[in-house]
């Protein structure tokens, strides 16, 4: 066999197929490739490589030779399946929120922290979508001068909640626009609700509805808060509001940034033309500004619209957008498959 | 005539329209009404308590009598027309931001800086959408305990932007909805200016794109800087990013607020509870959070979210939402009509 056993979990699902779509492209070496989902979706056909592939029901089994196993199918998947995938002799690359924070699991930005990879035991922690796109300009900035604190505005797509949600968004978007009027009158909840089916719909509206933890924040901006701060390993404070907007793909975020010293722009603009996996799209003039339909199926992380922000001694304003099903889950978990693999540090490799 | 000779220039405008009615719904004590517009709408009718009113071309002559002039044209109507009006005995009203920071007119939001009306000299200003969606909570908090600086990111609807940019938005949206796989693949900007007319979109994005200004923020940012100290009366620094949301009505903004000592969550709740203009939707579990539909058609700005920012000694988090054409234009214009005629402010009263 020419490569690696490589599993694809949740293989249906939003982040599963773009996962299929980007191991293809990097021509990554998958020697045998396993397919699965819930039950729900078992018997689904897939295309890999212009290859078929049946989807079959995740089980403890389904792990059996399995080198690399890329799980793409939420908390539910990777608590029931992420341990046991690791201990069957699989290196775990997990999209879920599962082990994030777990000490003993690498959360790991390929550009930014690839030597956390070394320590894993079996399991390694793709950060939130957010967090990446986030991070991938705030490392080399904080490289260069130490960050003290952050103010983060989120512009989340839909699609980071899964295919349903784009679903969604698309039918109540067609609903609505049936009724341009009621967008510029006084919707009454219950018209809204009739029209789109939730009182709350994202088309034409945006959300800052989410999972709510105690203190007011959501669970979003507390994955944000702590992710931060292990992945760029120092004590950077966030403050984060989350918001749902009706894109398809592609988060922007909004970052107020304080440094500890001096940070002229164009010292920062540097570093981050010279930082791997991020665009300079800074030329708003010419239209050249951070869009989330512009990341949309890129690789890299775009910042833009860096400015001075003067209301503090040493303060830099910028915008920052990726692909969130691809830089923001698939793409950045396939890169951290690459670097195990060019690193020998596969479970099996180590063992 | 029972009621005062009211203008509304720029009547045919998304703003416009709001205003008439505004005025229709809060039983304005209007006279005789006069309803202007540039040549080019001239000759179109609008309808005012169920009458039919001809729409005339904005001239200087178009005020004679005229006691109390709406303006809702924008900029090139308010330069070319505001003085000559003010001239001629009408107290001017205007939306656009060509008085704001004259500092012989005053800038009002009734709510938070009434008094200022007795210093008019025959010009008021309505501030920004944003501005006026941000001063209705952040006034009474600063009254509570001073505000040592503020972050805001707005979400900003196109209406802001006028009728045909709520007409682009529909359209725009209409044909990107045949094209679904476009917006979960990998869009070329060629592609996407085929579709919908533009390189830069709004329908399905989110769009950091404005009048940008030397420094590299936008017209927008600027205005929101200014005005906030101006009506605040008081020096709060305010660092913003300002962002254009595929929605039709109602901005809402993030705010992270530093005061300069305690404020615990509960007393702020009581003090925007207690706040003029400002209605608390602050029960996320429950769907009660501030969202632009919901705001669509209300007066109150709707504050919510109200929650601790642990990254500064004194810091508070919220969201506010308002309707940009109501409270963020014509009902703001309306209710400064009413203090002047109920405090006898108009300049033919204090002639």
């Amino acid at each position: 066999m020419a490569g690696y056993h490589v599993a694809v979990i949740g293989a249906t699902g939003a982040v599963g197929q773009t996962m299929l779509r980007v191991l293809e492209e990097r021509r990554f070496p998958v020697g045998a490739l396993r397919v699965t989902a819930s039950a729900r979706s078992a018997g689904r056909v897939v295309t890999f490589r212009g290859e078929p592939h049946t989807v079959v029901e995740t089980t403890e089994a389904a792990f059996d030779g399995v080198q690399i196993a890329l799980f793409a199918g939420g908390d539910g998947a990777s608590g029931q399946f992420g341990r046991p995938a690791a201990a069957r002799g699989a290196t775990v690359i997990d999209n879920s929120s599962t082990f994030r924070m777990d000490p003993d699991v690498p959360l790991v930005v390929p550009e930014v922290n690839p030597h956390a990879l070394r320590r894993h035991r079996g399991i390694v922690a793709v950060p939130n979508c957010c967090v990446i796109t986030m991070v991938l300009p705030l490392a080399p900035l904080h490289a260069a001068v130490p960050i003290r604190r952050v103010v983060a505005c989120t512009y989340q797509s839909v699609s980071g909640a899964g295919q349903d949600n784009i679903d969604a968004l698309l039918e109540q978007s067609r609903r609505l626009l049936a009724h341009p009027d009621l967008l510029q009158g006084r919707p009454t909840p219950s018209e809204v609700e009739r029209i789109t089916g939730t009182p709350l719909p994202v088309a034409f509206n945006v959300l800052p509805q989410w999972k709510w933890m105690p203190g007011g924040i959501t669970e979003e901006e507390q994955k944000i808060v702590h992710e931060t701060k292990k992945i760029m390993e120092a004590e950077v404070p966030v403050s984060v509001t989350t918001v749902r907007v009706p894109v398809v793909v592609g988060h922007l975020v909004a970052l107020h940034v304080e440094f500890t010293g001096p940070f002229p722009v164009e010292r920062a603009r540097a570093a981050l033309s010279a930082a791997p996996g991020v665009e300079l799209a800074d030329d708003p003039e010419h239209g050249r500004v951070p869009t989330p339909l512009y990341a949309t199926g890129r690789d890299a992380c775009i910042a833009g619209r860096l400015r001075p922000d003067p209301t503090v001694p040493y303060g830099l304003a910028l915008l920052a957008a990726a692909d969130n099903l691809r830089k923001g889950a698939a793409l950045n978990a396939v890169q951290i498959a690459e670097v195990l693999v060019r690193d020998s540090l596969l479970t099996g490799a180590r063992a």
